[in-house]
């Protein structure tokens, strides 16, 4: 890989979506891999985007009272242990320093995994009355886990994301937060990244380690596999009694506070390649593009063009837009397949006859319609289309996700549209894990949630017969 | 230290300084320590100090054309070990992770304590030709250092900063670089911080392991110990021969880049601390205070005082401030104490009188200076006030480094000066590295920079004797 410093030109989408993932994560420079196995490079135009991400979601954290901080990003093992099941999940994929200073520690530290630990160890150094009620912290860090295999943004040994951390006076104020920031995410998700999701409750096998409920949002990806989007999680007073967190209640006694976790990752870039991307490479919603319009003078050489490209150019980063003007001696062609390749949502050419007719030509990079505007129009043009190409991209994936799931009724008829379409299989399920397991064994499915918005296709669980308690989702992960 | 979760009143700032300035940290409540030995937590309101620093940083960054990317954090030992002098300075404070996923691994990983060598390994990956430099890039994240004895903010096992790395085709746009980092830096702490530097060049005994040349901007505490604000290093072509990183120049011939790195910490909090803090605790410049302005009503059960402090506080939001109203039933003695050792720069009284002769009292923070304004006039007397407050906080510190900064002639007299005055001694020097290591031996004092605006203060070195060729710094630092 060190040898072909550029990637070419990236695989058929039809004929190996693996490959064309992995050749667009690098062609659009979002990421390469580095020299220490299983870890990335999140490069400029692939950290641009999750800036861009970090600032809508940190906004809206705020907006409901999250702060940040910064915790320890090593975890001593006798701390790490005290809360079994977690300590059952994520000990064996963890990352162990064991020298320092030249020395070999007398306890071993963990990178952290996730920071749930710290937190409450944290808390039980600082929380003393209920009026200090809820504390609701965020950080944004990097955490490791030590995968067997990895792939760009969706499974690397290291991973840049936010993790939530809040305790309640009560468990009523604990769920109503999980709930809150699942519906934060389905929010960014939908209205953000044009990816539209399944709300649900992750199943007892599924959850996280430790947790009472985990809920997430599924989304679906042009491949039709699934993708666990985000996760909320609430934990009641479990994690608190291990860590001997407590508060003196409203009534003078020693309470312990109920406590939530929820996280979003750059695996988040992954779901907007691969819910969005085609065979001309990336295609980004305008909320998240680091460049929302290029423009693109034609024929640059004859007098005037330049002038009117970048006059254009500065009436549109006025307007508050990420605008770029390439005036770089490259062919015309070269720069629409890069920009294209980059996902630039809109293309604005202009050339000595568009200037001399007042107008210039707009190009929307998901469906490739040409829009021929007045420059008198410009602003608005542009920002009627940015919304246009939003909206646009939502419905095409939301497309994708209606059209492709299916229901039914028996193991086979499960396995069989599986095997034929892909896609989410619901079915109503008797809530025991051993079905869960056949459906994975048999059918290669995951159980990907319980959706919140639930309906009754059945009065059994088509699996084992027995009565059924809820509907299901399956499907095939990422 | 887990069991007095309060800090209930701080030192006296002449009593003892360093218990006063760790009081602070705490009281505060910017730091807490963690139960990872030498290692901190940035709690809510340190973080959110840090984040104001980041904010203004990252725009400065960017308006001269730098990007943001993300580099693995751990290191493969050979890796590091390619460029000798680097891993000569800084092997001994590595941690080392040597175990992942069950297993020890085939090489050992450092947990990055700086990043030239992953920058330069993706560089050797990914740079071809002239024409993709300068690559001008930063990352914000955490590094290790393995420590002996720590302290909050100033010297920790593990803390955040920004490291900036850039490529540059020729020598002369590399140094150039390095200085309008160092500028850059100087401005910040000037500015925004309101600590006056000194701008100058390292010596070669306190230079960064592996650079060319070192630049620092140096700055005063209170206690007149010297703190290293933030450096700006030049490479030349050391690390990309070392690194073989390459590219095609404008004459076709394979050609080296030349390198620059610079970096700032969360130790710059540190040095706001202990440049502006008083007996009462912080006292924090209005560009960075996470809170700018407190609104406290006085007799707030009184009719019309609440509404009347509510809508003050919204006509200074909206005027773009961050402000609090704090309504809560604490003493009005207490809330300004409380105020007082957050730094609120500038606090607001509003009683009934106030509010029926149509105005406020606004204190401020640095100086306890009383100014009774009309409520017609508050956006505008507020911010001057805030101006004001900057400026008198620069003003203030600029004393305290120009009135502690001495002239000496001999080896005695520096060693008098300083520890009968503390504070910057200023001597001719030879430029032997045995001169400074008796100035650290005899005189305690450790070279701070040879500053860029030199003085003519005598032809020889006072403590060898032998011609001078600088103007040199002294001072004990942090």
């Amino acid at each position: 890989m060190a040898n072909d410093k550029k990637v070419q030109s990236i695989t058929d989408i039809e004929v190996d979506f693996a490959q064309w993932y992995t050749d667009v994560c690098r062609k659009a420079e979002l990421v390469e891999y580095a020299s220490v196995k299983g870890f990335t490079i999140l490069r400029p135009y692939g950290y641009a985007i999750w800036e861009n991400m970090q600032s809508i979601m940190d906004a809206e954290f705020k907006k409901t009272g999250h702060v940040n901080v910064a915790m320890p990003v090593l975890i001593p093992e006798s701390l790490l242990k005290r809360e079994g099941e977690l300590v059952e999940g994520f000990a064996p994929e963890c990352a162990w320093v064991t020298h320092g200073g030249g020395e070999k520690l007398e306890e071993r530290l963990a990178f952290r995994p996730t920071s749930e630990t710290m937190f409450c160890d944290h808390w039980s150094n600082i929380l003393q009355s209920y009026r200090e009620l809820p504390m609701l912290y965020n950080q944004w860090c990097s955490v490791i886990r030590w995968e067997k295999t990895t792939r760009p943004f969706l499974r690397s040994r290291e991973f840049w994301w936010q993790e939530g951390h809040t305790i309640h006076e009560t468990a009523e104020e604990a769920i109503a937060e999980t709930e809150q920031q699942l519906n934060c995410y389905a929010d960014f998700y939908e209205n953000v990244l044009a990816i539209p999701v399944v709300k649900g409750r992750k199943t007892d096998k599924e959850k996280f380690a430790g947790a009472e409920a985990t809920y997430t949002v599924e989304c679906m990806m042009k491949d039709r596999k699934a993708l666990q989007g985000a996760t909320s999680h609430y934990f009641g007073d479990k994690f608190s009694r291990a860590y001997d967190v407590t508060f003196t209640g409203r009534d003078n006694t020693i309470q312990y506070p109920h406590q939530t976790s929820w996280g979003s990752t750059t695996r988040m870039i992954g779901a907007v390649i691969m819910t969005h991307g085609d065979n001309n490479g990336l295609v980004l919603p305008p909320k998240i593009a680091p460049i929302q319009v290029i423009v693109l003078p034609i024929a640059q050489h004859k007098p005037g063009v330049l002038e009117g490209a970048n006059a254009l150019k500065d009436r549109l980063v006025k307007a508050g837009l990420r605008v770029k003007l390439d005036d770089s001696d490259n062919s015309m062609g070269w720069k629409c397949a890069e920009y294209e390749m980059k996902g630039v949502p809109l293309r604005v050419e202009c050339g000595p006859r568009d200037l001399e007719n007042n107008q210039c030509v707009l190009v929307r990079r998901h469906d490739g319609e040409k829009i021929a505007v007045s420059l008198d129009d410009l602003e608005t043009a542009v920002q009627e289309q940015l919304v246009l190409i939003q909206k646009g991209m939502y419905d095409k994936a939301k497309e994708n996700l209606t059209q492709h799931t299916y229901e039914a009724h028996s193991l086979e008829e499960a396995k069989k549209l599986q095997s034929e379409n892909g896609g989410f299989i619901k079915t109503m399920w008797c809530g025991d894990v051993e079905c869960e397991k056949r459906m994975k064994d048999e059918a290669g499915m995951s159980s990907r949630c319980m959706p919140l918005e639930q309906e009754h296709l059945g009065d059994v669980c088509p699996i084992c017969g027995k009565p059924a308690k809820k509907m299901i989702y399956w499907g095939v992960a990422y």
